[in-house]
């Protein structure tokens, strides 16, 4: 698959702030082809002038029908909250259906339903297969723009791409966390937070202590300067 | 992770229809604890009366500061499409973030900075690690309600729970299909559309035709019907 491959097609969208959405999800995750069935015309109007991803809406084709819409497509699937028992038609989860989707080689069409209504029998009778976002059964209707949003995701999202930009940093060595240690509990026993008899035990505790820190590696200089600056100004009292 | 130890903070929102579009995909997702720092209060107002996930707005607890809203978790994570060098925080890919995430225990926190911004650093400060949906880098600011909507998703997404409600159902078995493949060739032969002539090859053409239909099993009396009843009509004339 690659996401040019693939048509977003609204079906009878009221709203222009969903349609807009859309058209920005679609840009987010590189898609480029929207279809528009049967549109309030006003609706599409208003969104193809107040959205950032406007040259998505400048090249979305009008349809009167779904099968117009489709005719260029060898997959047509439909994104449901419900299902409809009716049609017999298989019901996915969007994770595998997306790796349906991904697998699938030629044109293919995901059609989105209305705001109101979502897809008909009509509209699903086009459909090979429909899929639906895994949401509460007591509240599984979703907004249209984020459920086109949470589609475009799944069919992009990589597993494997996983890069971390700044990995989480090397931990401190013993001899750092050592200095450390040592200055601090120098520090507790001229306090007299540690009194100084108490020895081996109280020394191993703070070991323990600062280990459960997980300092970094480059900030243990750091730390051990600001020990020293405040151990510093202790002892010139 | 559950999701009810997840708060999501939206910090600074300015526009009621994406506090009112995430608190529908909390609601979606089964998510429930809303924080909000420093929202305009205007669009607060307006979000809590529109939307139907009201339930979660009526509980969203308001906060002056991210430090406050964060007191009672023990992780707290922040949405960015950008990053921020200067911090040196930990940038994950959602994927591998969201796994992260639903290993914890403990209550957590979301962060998503505000439409325009996104993050600030002081808020990015109050973080452990970043992460970021996996958008197009020449156009990945997303629209604040899906950003929500797709994080929540990547939490609940789940592989393991497939279940096709209508599977795909079983293909014909040969004998239906041959009893097919024969009708039809014998109302080829009497339309003239294959003369009786080509013999063997043209029916093993057929039956490959045929057999590359994947006809349903449950379907094979009705094709079989509608030939019957169509040659029937033929004969009469």
């Amino acid at each position: 698959m690659s996401p040019l491959d693939i048509a977003v097609v609204l079906v009878s969208p009221r709203n222009p702030l969903n349609i807009g959405a859309a058209a920005r999800a679609m840009s987010n995750f590189g898609f480029a082809d929207m279809r528009l069935v049967n549109p309030y015309d006003l609706a599409f109007q208003e969104a193809k002038s107040a959205v950032k991803a406007h040259y998505i809406l400048a090249q979305a084709k009008v349809f009167s029908t779904v099968a117009e819409a489709v005719a260029d497509c060898n997959l047509v699937i439909g994104g449901t909250s419900v299902g409809n028992r009716d049609l017999h038609l298989p019901l996915h989860r969007l994770e595998a259906g997306g790796q349906l989707l991904k697998q699938h080689s030629g044109h293919a069409a995901i059609l989105f339903g209305s705001e109101k209504f979502g897809l008909s029998n009509d509209d699903m009778s086009h459909c090979q297969w429909l899929y639906s976002i895994p949401a509460r059964p007591e509240h599984a209707s979703m907004n249209l723009g984020q459920a086109v949003a949470i589609t475009l995701y799944e069919l992009r999202r990589d597993p494997a791409e996983e890069t971390v930009r700044f990995p989480p940093s090397e931990r401190a060595a013993g001899a750092e966390l050592e200095r450390f240690t040592e200055l601090l509990l120098k520090m507790l026993n001229e306090s007299g937070y540690i009194p100084e008899r108490t020895g081996v035990s109280s020394e191993q505790k703070l070991r323990r202590l600062v280990m459960r820190l997980g300092m970094p590696a480059s900030d243990a200089d750091t730390w051990l300067g600001m020990l020293r600056q405040i151990h510093w100004k202790m002892k010139s009292h």
